[in-house]
């Protein structure tokens, strides 16, 4: 006997119309070899012509709750996007007895705490593959592939955007606004790119993977999240020159006291390093498992077919779900509110350091910044001064020895008290 | 109610003691947050020491078949290797309703076609993601997350002893059983290498993947197979100096008439490929999906934890799908031997090519071999004439432009019959 699975689709967009065409193109295969029968029974979607593409026979309808209380519906895909809609409606479909799948990230890391326990308390599965990294089988692996290991660290590329103007800025040697602009006409950034360029997207997906790495939730609004806006060219040119790529990074690691290390913040990575060659709108995540070792996974990180893949991937994933009366694992590593992981303030960071001064030109600058860095403890790996043609005043390169964010922190404050400091000084972390 | 299982261990190596260490570690986890209470019922080993590793109350005994029939067993874990002794063991465990899981590539490989079906018949998991590449999770994916892709193409690293052997030989210009021999020292090679060097072990694993990916047998014993053994520092410094890095790769592509390219061969990859970047005894899978787009999976490719890693990831996923009565995953992809692909001969291959001749030193010899390769249509993209120290005669490399191998074999059966040869021409393939 197949199992007979009907599925309602909230959304047709980019996602939501790959999810039918791939439903078109492999419903063959699932049905004769996997033994499972899906029909599209309910579609909703907010213009006209986008219900038009719905398949025959679906119901078709504009209000997306209306999706969620159908008796011909078993399992809702949730494709619309945003955050206040999607909560009410995927909060309805798991009480009336419906499975999810859902790609929205925002939603996950905002409101995993309420939806995971209505999950578990009605026995149905919340699947969200597609919330990070795309197509990249992140959430698959974390859950299930290294259930048996504990994670000692993750550093992830989880923006796609951010990365593909890093990729831009570095080769063209173009400013970020330049570089922004691009990526909007190309359609790799939003009209509003604030999500993307201050890290907010990269952070709602750490807060994600955090959440299946440590069994417990994450809060991304307590997370220290600097994004890509400050970054320049001559960044890129002086960290490349140094045998480092800058890569906007979600940065995960175990602290003291259980405490859990998880912020997003542009870092120089070594080129050796596997993250500084993954270019342009990928994403990758490297993760060292206990038993596992350290793994990179890599991929499309959006798109409408590689996150349509992810869905049908847990569409599938759901159906053989359907049967057996564990708690999914899709439900029971998202933990509720009161289950929080304290974060390791990133001032607590010890780490090397990139510092990028802009001075006047006055004989001694250099010295004085060193001795003053070595007053607070911190010690040089590399300094470099550099006349840079169009630009007023002098640059001083340094790279620090491992240090303490925080002694850094007040370093650079003393430092800014000298009279021939002439901007911001740029401090980056080294990701090792 | 929890889910409880009985496990069964045939093996106490370096797998499965790993096993048990990572089975006392996340018991607690697996019990509390999954519902799965797993207890190890019964240990078969070859040594009595061994034995006294096992849990506490666990059955002991030195015949593996005891094991496959103890009605106290639900979960088989075959980690013994080998290929008669296991295909005899899980044989008998599937007809005794017991689910499987083994690491044992060769004998996946081997007898698939039968086991696969013996599994469906008795509605038993066969679980084997240890098989390979470790504890990437190239099994889960290509079955799971990629259900609904179709494959447009795998290239992998898929034997660490190799891929650590060529490495050592390109970072120090040292001759293939120099660097073998060291490999033996460190463990990372068998006193016997012949399966790892001449890339039969890659060819078992190809096989596998290629299984799951276009789900239908396919016969290692039918691919081409070359290793790595003729592969001189001369060639890797030559195509190193030409932006190549040579790797030992199988590489599957679909072919014309539903015909499948799967061999196994050493390659000269561009160094910007992500594969070219994959060093020592890691190994790696660059898969392309119809709808996900190109991924990499990369991690440790072999060793006692991480191949326990997937193998207590798999006996996870076998307690999962005790419960649901679909057939699981695990059985539909690899198909009875009725149901084999054709491979497309290695011959057919239209591919750049690096081709390194050994010369007595004659003027116009680059000249003839230029006119000849031309006249079987092999268009020249690089040509480089060398007289190398402490080398009798003159080295000249060709790349050529993509060229059918037939067009180049037969033209290096001509070039062999010019009296200024002085050697064996060495061919390798350019991956793109």
């Amino acid at each position: 006997m197949p199992l007979k699975a009907r599925v309602g689709i909230i959304g047709l967009g980019t996602v939501g119309s790959g999810v039918l065409r791939l439903l078109a193109q492999q419903g063959g295969f699932f049905s004769s070899r996997l033994n499972i029968d899906l029909t599209v029974s309910a579609v909703s979607a907010r213009s006209a012509e986008s219900l038009d593409t719905a398949p025959a026979g679906a119901y078709r309808t504009t209000d997306p709750m209306e999706i969620c209380a159908r008796p011909d519906v078993d399992i809702v895909l949730e494709l619309a996007g945003g955050c206040e809609g999607p909560l009410a409606w995927i909060s309805a479909a798991l009480r009336n007895g419906k499975h999810v799948v859902t790609a929205n990230k925002a939603l996950i890391a905002a409101h995993g705490p309420e939806l995971f326990p209505l999950a578990a308390k009605y026995r149905r599965v919340l699947a969200f593959e597609g919330a990070v990294g795309g197509s990249i089988p992140i959430v698959k692996t974390l859950q299930e592939s290294f259930v048996a290991n504990d994670i000692d660290g993750m550093a992830c590329i989880i923006n796609g955007t951010c990365n593909h103007i890093l990729t831009e800025m570095t080769d063209r040697k173009i400013p970020f606004l330049d570089a922004l602009k691009e990526a909007q006409a190309l359609g790799y950034a939003e009209a509003d790119p604030t999500l993307d360029v201050e890290g907010m997207d990269a952070a709602h997906k750490l807060a994600i993977l955090a959440a299946l790495s440590y069994r417990k939730f994450v809060d991304y609004r307590e997370m220290s999240v600097t994004g890509i806006t400050q970054i320049t060219p001559l960044d890129l040119e002086l960290a490349g020159e140094s045998g480092y790529a800058v890569k906007l990074l979600g940065v995960l690691e175990p602290g003291p006291d259980g405490n859990l290390f998880a912020h997003v913040y542009p870092a120089l990575l070594a080129k050796g390093h596997p993250l500084a060659s993954i270019h342009g709108v990928s994403n990758a995540v490297f993760v060292k498992g206990s038993a596992a070792g350290s793994h990179i996974l890599s991929g499309p990180g959006a798109g409408g077919l590689p996150t349509a893949s992810a869905v049908v991937g847990d569409l599938i994933h759901v159906c053989r779900q359907m049967g057996n009366n564990l708690f999914s694992e899709h439900t029971v590593n998202c933990m509720p509110r009161e289950e929080k992981m304290q974060l390791v303030p990133i001032g607590a960071l010890v780490s090397e350091y990139y510092l990028r001064f802009t001075l006047n030109d006055i004989p001694g600058a250099i010295g004085e910044i060193a001795t003053l860095l070595a007053r607070y403890g911190i010690s040089i790996n590399f300094a470099l001064q550099k006349v840079l043609p169009g630009r007023a005043g002098v640059t001083i390169l340094i790279l620090t020895q491992k240090s303490r964010e925080l002694d850094v922190r007040d370093a650079l404050a003393k430092i800014h008290t000298f009279p021939f400091v002439a901007g911001k000084t740029q401090l980056l972390r080294i990701y090792r």
